[in-house]
């Protein structure tokens, strides 16, 4: 079995952080993670942003957001579960995951603003 | 001649900004033009983060944060000028940019830190 990387706070970059959080899936798992006190496995976010996800690209993103530094990870049995590292990253960069979180919150009102303007069109059966 | 493409700032991303500030030279050259009153050319940036950067490279990083929405760019002659659009940015996603700015100054003075406690070993001479 693969070790799960975890880097140490110090090697932890901006720039991984900032890659990592590029995504939109990835900055939703992430958000939902911090705000969670319990840890939290795979399966519990295979419906975030209304998307389904496969449970293969959510190992993926949990991978991207652990070797960033984001979340620790800890094998319970055929099952992962992930803990946000925040309060790490808030002392070594404050005021960072808050804004970016906060901007993702912008976007997505955003669009759900944008989606009940434009109600969804009344399907014309052709003859 | 191309046209420069300016997407407007209700098409600016998250997602966009972040990926192109992922960037540590990309990061530098922004903070140098957010600090910056006056249109800065790209020439003003060959020695970013103690770095000689060729202009072709220079070049593309202002594309990626022109395309992000970081900047506004504008040709004068053989030259081009940026301006930082850092108000409308802070305008649609506030505290954003003041917190990658500032973590990257945190990451900045790490590593001068760092450097000052690792003198540079002398040469010693092998006969």
């Amino acid at each position: 079995m693969r070790p799960l990387i975890h880097p140490s706070i110090d090697d932890v970059t901006l720039e991984g952080i900032l890659h990592a959080l590029a995504d939109p899936v990835r900055a939703a798992i992430y958000a939902q993670l911090a705000v969670s006190d319990c840890a939290a496995t795979c399966s519990t976010f295979v419906n975030v942003i209304d998307r389904e996800i496969p449970k293969s690209t959510l190992s993926q993103h949990f991978r991207a957001l652990r070797e960033a530094g984001l979340v620790r990870s800890e094998r319970a049995g055929v099952e992962m579960r992930n803990v946000s590292r925040c309060k790490e990253i808030e002392q070594r960069f404050p005021g960072l995951l808050p804004a970016i979180l906060k901007s993702y919150a912008v976007e997505a009102s955003e669009r759900a603003r944008a989606t009940r303007r434009k109600p969804a069109r009344k399907k014309t059966r052709s003859a």
